[in-house]
């Protein structure tokens, strides 16, 4: 038996209104002046002075607007990488990413292939990456997905959907600032909220499960109870809790694993480019046999944040189309071993899988 | 308004029987045959081989079993030190602190001390502290003090009972093995528990207090009363949760402070050398002023482990020793402000605290 050596985020700074010491953070870092700090932010940001007036661009500095419309692609990785190495006279001095999940990955992901050669596909799944990456920081705008916290950076690539898992996948600073997310639409922050809820669920029920995840994800459970159902929340208090629920729910996975809702999500996501958050309340929605009290209380959140899920998505697709969905969900077998035990191959069959597809 | 930039320990190892990996985790760590690990290691643990035999001595290692009877002094951190550089050909590649809060507390302050001229002392206070410690990895082998995870090293100076609080002070490595806690006698883990528990409460009810410090000070909390009083755990399931919640409790300290009982406990160990753990319980039992629900839910757990404190230790003092007592627990004035607030000299005066330390 051999337990991971998990890597954390070597430094937080937590706060409403820490955006404001970017620069101070980021200026010890700077390797030369020709050796930019490159920002990629979420294009929701574009004209957003309130936010890209703080940044100091110095030097070759630049700001990177990247939409997250769509989920991360290798292909979007291999882009970003090749603009930037062509575009600075020495490797960058550090990334720096702002925004949802998506630009959090993208911006591990850049660090990470700027570093190591190839292309971002050929280092989908565990461990695979060789080389450090580049200084890089996560600045999430929105709360839920873990990415400011996590060893992976989840990316479609041609064949599936996929992290980058490695131990030099997370980020070297994060800044938590919950004010940054208050522009957020009430749909995005519910079923971003909801990512982090299903770590918790899937976590807290996997067989992967020890103390060291449990109480990071029983922590991040109780929050979002306390945000989507119980709460009486000011929006200042919901913000600065959920951005601490998604930091435990990240870390609630070191020992542990996503589950069942993740992987068939990701197949969701890969073929129809359904987003990961509304992703996983489509599929979870219909979980009940596998994780009954957490089903219930989902539902419970919809009912009472009067979320209307989408129906009919698999309704007109081929047989092609769900066997491609299938493929990608079941590549993850970590997940479903975490999910259902060793012997998962034995109740997941690609016949399952269809049937819920069929119900989303 | 300027958030910390909080320095994480950057790796975790959780689980039972972990301490296997030790070997492993060193071995690409070793800068040179001439650069060796030194193990501190707390006396308790000599001719244990269950623990020592596991620890692959190679080239100049070595084993130096310290007492962990008496607190941490600085004069002790200086003879450690010297005696390190004086027996090794080279900079050691690491030192590895294996025990509880002691050793811990010691193997943080050798480690800056070797690459830090001058004596440990210089350094008590908030970051005075230069230049980053060499290699240093923290193995508790008792839970409570939350120093695996802490950015201090609490130690008793010449002057004053003072913490080397800096952003080096933070272990590199933290391997928590819960099976390590098998043997500790049962009033040491009370009152090593309780250290974590009045963290919690002090943290949780002090004036620094924010979102990123109260999600782990509550989950602590929540795991101190699972295990110390309403627990039907068994005694695996009753170590790993307190190893979690020491690792939780100190991370509560991150943005937040300590607060009445560990400022007055510092005083009390300081004069009459009481460990800290029954030094904060000494002092705890007698501030329902301050922390009223705290201190009612202290005497349950007291109760139900059929703990009896011992009593009369103030009572032959001179007013001179109270004296000492009482400039040392006032000079700690962030545990203070964090306890009582700004303005916390108005009512925290030297009467106040003699008439509490009276009743100890």
């Amino acid at each position: 038996m051999s337990y991971k050596n998990f890597p954390m985020v070597p430094r937080v700074i937590f706060g409403r209104g820490s955006f404001n010491q970017i620069n101070d953070v980021l200026a010890p870092k700077r390797s030369s002046i020709h050796a930019p700090f490159i920002f990629l932010i979420d294009d929701v940001f574009k004209n957003n002075a309130w936010l890209t007036s703080r940044i100091n661009l110095s030097y070759d500095d630049r700001i990177i607007f990247v939409s997250s419309k769509e989920e991360p692609k290798t292909t979007q990785v291999d882009e970003l990488v090749e603009d930037i190495i062509l575009k600075s006279k020495e490797r960058p001095s550090g990334i720096i990413g702002i925004g949802g999940g998506s630009l959090l990955d993208l911006s591990k992901a850049v660090a990470l292939l700027i570093t190591n050669e190839g292309e971002a596909h050929d280092y989908q799944g565990w461990d695979l990456v060789k080389n450090a990456a580049i200084y890089h920081v996560g600045i999430p705008t929105i709360s839920g997905t873990g990415a400011e916290v996590s060893r992976t950076t989840i990316l479609t690539g041609p064949k599936l959907k996929l992290g980058i898992n490695s131990d030099f996948t997370p980020f070297d600073q994060v800044l938590l600032d919950p004010e940054l997310a208050k522009d957020v639409p009430k749909d995005q922050w519910f079923y971003t909220g909801m990512d982090c809820y299903v770590h918790c669920v899937e976590s807290l029920n996997g067989t992967y499960l020890n103390e060291f995840s449990k109480t990071y994800g029983e922590k991040s459970f109780d929050l979002c109870k306390e945000i989507f159902l119980d709460g009486d929340l000011s929006e200042e208090e919901s913000q600065d809790k959920l951005m601490m629920a998604s930091w435990h729910g990240g870390m609630s996975i070191a020992y542990s694993q996503v589950g069942v809702a993740h992987a068939m999500s990701y197949g969701l996501s890969f073929l129809l480019g359904v987003k990961h958050g509304i992703g996983n309340c489509l599929v979870f929605d219909h979980l009940e046999e596998f994780y009954p009290e957490g089903v219930a209380i989902f539902k419970q959140m919809k009912a009472k944040h009067s979320i209307e899920l989408p129906t009919g998505i698999c309704a007109k697709l081929t047989d092609e189309q769900f066997d491609t969905m299938i493929r990608v969900a079941l590549s993850l077998e970590p997940l479903w071993e975490n999910a259902i035990g060793e012997n998962w191959k034995e109740t997941i069959t690609p016949e399952k899988l269809k049937g819920i597809y069929k119900k989303i």
